[in-house]
């Protein structure tokens, strides 16, 4: 394509010669002479003068060597030229052979089964799914349009799907949640867990998280909700609408995250909290008590050099002993 | 169901009317006008007022909305509650004809075993077993009676599980312990893990847990230890009877966690540690020396403020000079 | 074998009788009177005294019950006996029946193709491959020369693998990264991850570790790069030769890390940082800066008695408040 071409396509201004041909993208460090590569985080932008690359997608004012593809917004305009230069894979429509599909399961037009997909009784999907190969979709499971499920999903039975979710690789929806009684005759006792997953429409669950099914109701993902990789949502959790969730976040029974909250990775929540509306909770953070609407917390203390970490944590484990020396010397003060 | 029949059969006393129909069992916030809830936790007891259910199972002296059924041990209550009202999903009994069975393999009676469910040569599992669509069972494992695996579990060769095991789905049983010497051409050179994994009875893994073999000998979970997903077992590990471990719990090889322990969310286990029987771990704790049997130990930091943290934080890597600060006074002041 | 031919092999010299029969070997509490064992922790130091096996592998002026064989690295050796006692279980060569390859793949010699496993257009894999049943490559994958994949690893479309990579039970090597965009209509977009994954020479990766693919570009594992269970490692990172990250760590998207580092478990590095060559990172550390080259980092605080970490938080948080107290007190003593 001609740089003229994309900078019109992906709504840039141009500052160079628009009949230069260009072939892809690449990441600043790697793009060839012939791609286009981008500058949004301040990080990389002394790289922007060093890059190989034919143009770069950059904010005004930010110097790159060779041409420069002006705009605001440079991170969505290289995603605009990323959908221009990429088709996506995408399995051609059709049943495979051997996808074991119950009678009673009804399945929308234009759908791509994989091999080896199992799709139970009285499973109903809408139309133009992707279900990759080895797929376990449980009985009586519903399930909105354009739905998409990479290989090893599995939903358990009686889950609730809406319309444009998506489920990367292994992505478990509906395992039992964790919940025992001290058993009548010693041991513990499993609390059949009788609820279900809810999934709102344009959910997206990434690869390896789990979501368990309530005790009773259902564990509930609004619209929108963004979930990363090996993150564990417990039973009878509500996570509101267009929240993030990074990887590896642990959620605990029974809490509430409100709409467009946002988690950092390998946070983790204890249960029956509420996390209000637009909260931000930095990495690392031990959530143990409810966070107000809008408030931003952190708590992952930052790694720091491990002699200076040892020193630190010899006084941290004596801070009420160091209290009660400053009290003592504020009395003599006196 | 009449309320008056409910109340007998879940051991309440019932304050109001016996003849009243009730259908099913609700959330405290959702239950509908022919459903019974209940209130078992502190944070709930005000809503015990306002839900809309029939009846609320509750301790003596909690007002309730509608009727009331009385107990002691109101959770005790409502599970009996849900095993009357609800019929778990349990697959017929049969062998899928997809199935790939080793002729070498013994079954016991009344299986059920799902789609494309793989068990290898010289497998041996007990009666009433519950082998989902694409469980992966490699060869000389032996598994007791009234085995649950959920779709998507893997148990690598050699591993030995009791009765009344359950795995959620994706459960990883027995894959390779992570041990390595330093190559003697450079580089890493794997250690061979000849051992193995036991699960004794009454064991439950959560979804996408995994349990590492051992480098010889066995990695033990003894009887009745229940772990919650995504949670990892290293290599060599032995994990107490009726322990419990909840979600994204990391143990590092060779330690040894005693009876009745109980480990919070992402707390993490350095290797070769004694964590004592009946040990309570508080979530998100870093565990780097033993715990002594019963204690009680918590360290993941409670979130707290961004603003304040960062004040907290810059202070807390300062805190060797800080207890100069105060040695520095104490002396001027003798 | 005899245990004068088990020194000789493994190259430890022999303080018992060279005659004596030995079948096996086993931990230091558990091994029989048959068998060997072996002390190379300073922790089983006491228990080499009392262990019932027929001979202890050992540094010199360790004491043991029974015959001694003598090395300066007594884990080494322990390893050799291993690989002389055990024979791994090994899948025969062949391709099973119900295995799913695309007419378009090539498959090298020798390969041992499990029941189910499912191999996509184009794909290239080199000789003598152990591909476990349910394993799932999408299509165009690269694949090189003693590939090891077991059950329910998942490869996504055109991820490049190089020689003696070997995968864990579900394992997933290039699922979608986690990248959004505010919706132009609200919510959010998500974008397209164009890139791959690179696993080149020897990686290894743990079970249900995930590695994300790419927006553009690779996300690189380079060579001889170890990697535990459950691990998370977002798109765009380069993890550098021979490196260890140990289980649940979690890396997010772009950062680096350089040849030789080693991560403790449950740590977790914030996106777009370089952690430098050689560097060690305490576990549970949370890294939010770029760490340098042969750096050693701690953070994760070790877990302490609960009712003392109780007293030590109520101090921690006012630790700003403590500061100013001591500069108050500074000022008044001037």
């Amino acid at each position: 394509m001609k740089l003229g071409e994309l900078a019109q396509r992906i709504g840039c201004e141009l500052e160079g010669d628009p009949a230069l041909e260009v072939t892809g993208l690449g990441p600043i460090d790697e793009a060839g002479p012939e791609e286009v590569t981008f500058v949004a985080n301040e990080r990389y932008v002394a790289r922007a003068r060093s890059t190989r690359a034919a143009a770069v997608i950059a904010a005004p004012g930010i110097v790159v060597a060779g041409a420069a593809l002006r705009t605001a917004d440079p991170y969505r305009a290289f995603v605009r030229a990323l959908r221009l230069f990429h088709t996506p894979y995408r399995p051609a429509p059709g049943i495979h052979p051997t996808a074991a599909i119950s009678p009673s399961a009804r399945i929308g037009e234009r759908a791509a089964v994989g091999a080896y997909a199992v799709i139970g009784e009285r499973v109903s999907i809408g139309a133009d799914a992707r279900i990759d190969p080895h797929v376990v979709i449980y009985p009586d499971v519903t399930i909105g349009d354009r739905f998409v499920a990479h290989a090893g999903v599995v939903v358990r039975e009686g889950v609730r799907i809406g319309n444009d979710v998506r489920l990367q690789p292994g992505a478990v929806i509906g395992g039992d949640g964790f919940g025992y009684l001290p058993g009548e005759k010693g041991g513990a006792e499993a609390i059949p867990q009788t609820g279900t997953v809810v999934l709102e429409d344009e959910v997206e669950v990434g690869a390896h998280s789990t979501i368990d099914r309530a005790a009773v109701g259902a564990t509930r993902i609004r619209r929108g909700a963004k979930i990363d990789n090996l993150v564990m949502i417990a039973h009878g959790c509500d996570v509101g609408e267009f929240t993030f969730l990074a990887a590896q976040v642990g959620i605990s029974g029974s809490t509430r995250i409100g709409a467009g909250a946002q988690l950092g990775g390998q946070v983790g929540a204890a249960g029956h909290l509420t996390i209000g509306a637009g909260a931000r909770i930095g990495a690392k953070s031990g959530v143990g008590n409810d966070v107000a609407a809008g408030a931003t917390v952190a708590s992952g203390i930052p790694a720091i050099d491990v002699r200076r970490y040892r020193r630190v944590i010899a006084v941290f484990s004596k801070l009420p002993e160091l209290l009660q020396r400053i009290r003592r010397i504020e009395k003599q003060l006196k």
